[in-house]
């Protein structure tokens, strides 16, 4: 499995490792503004538990509809995502390979 | 092979492994508005499934025409790609080396 | 531990590797702007001793809420974060791996 | 050899490893306007074979003046540079290193 | 040494390899605008011989603040960095390490 890709929906927390075919070091590398008409700011966000937080991207209707990102998770890391806003954020990345191997 | 680049055209489902000479995992780095007079944004979709789509990106004539990606495929991926919007977008990439090689 | 996230908060000192578990070396790779009202901008500086900084990203309030970065950093690195202005920025990254494993 | 570097100025055609040190294989990460008045865009277009060709990059005077690439070039792969505009384009990288030598 | 950071000041040539500590393969990956007051734009050049140049980056003051990069050096290019314009440049990035040590 090369390719990752997942849809963060307000009001949802989602699990980046919830497939069974999702194994190894993950690298997310784009978030784009999924379709709507609020012109809210959707804010990602990543738990590395339940008291604490960090902002991953601030998507913005219109004017930043798209963000790269560079990051990788590790299937104990235990994280989950969120939507800070009323559009849900599509991501996508790829598992990293092994010496080579996908 | 190091270079890969291709055209993706609105209402055009684009493989990426179409070419004999695509081999191996293929990284894509750009996304570039084609040519036209259209305002209307145009936005990069990788279809998993039949079913099951997510936006890659989103580009806007005359304010993003260009959007850099870091996207990697395996042959065995079996995504399509398609334009929602009416100008195409041009990719480009390279397939990565094994060990070193190319 | 592969994912790396830390708030540095306005007139405070931060230093990367605080943390027992935060080993090897650290790649950092986005910045965000936290929340606030405030819309001055935040400039990330990095002291490597206490006479000489470097500017590491400007975030601009509602125009440049994000930068993506890379850099990396040793733990003799010996180095400190701070802010110039109100508002906190959000750091993101990840512990590089040795020969593949995290 | 590390840096390469070189300017594509309108109406002529440059080919990547034209100098005698360029050997090996070549990533081109960052494009900037080169200097002069003209507001016109500038698109760097990359020629796979002469009736073939895909942007690679777009800059527009005063708004996008440099954008980064991620682009990897092998010395079999033939390709040809031109700009499609009256400003000349600066294109910077480097040479990869074979198993961590430069 | 895991990371670099340097100033590079108006009307001063800065040569990248000068500090003792400065040993094998340099990534520079972002550019920041010193403080001051002047709206002009600064330009980052990198010289490869007392004749050549080309343009590494265009940094403009409120509107394009930071600009990330990808440029690789080794001790053997022998270039310098100047700025065209009144203010400073701030350059950092970190030296590569070979199989996994710093």
């Amino acid at each position: 499995m090369g390719f990752w890709g997942i849809e963060v929906k307000p009001k949802k927390k989602v699990v980046p490792f919830a497939s069974p075919s999702a194994q190894g070091r993950l690298r997310i590398t784009q978030a784009i503004l999924g379709p709507g008409s609020s012109t809210e700011k959707a804010i990602l966000q990543c738990f590395t538990n339940p008291e604490r937080s960090v902002y991953l991207c601030v998507l913005t209707p219109d004017k930043t509809d798209s963000c790269s990102l560079e990051l990788e998770f590790d299937e104990d890391d235990n994280v989950t995502f969120s939507v800070i806003g009323s559009r849900s954020i599509h991501l996508s990345g790829y598992f990293l390979t092994d010496d080579g191997e996908s």
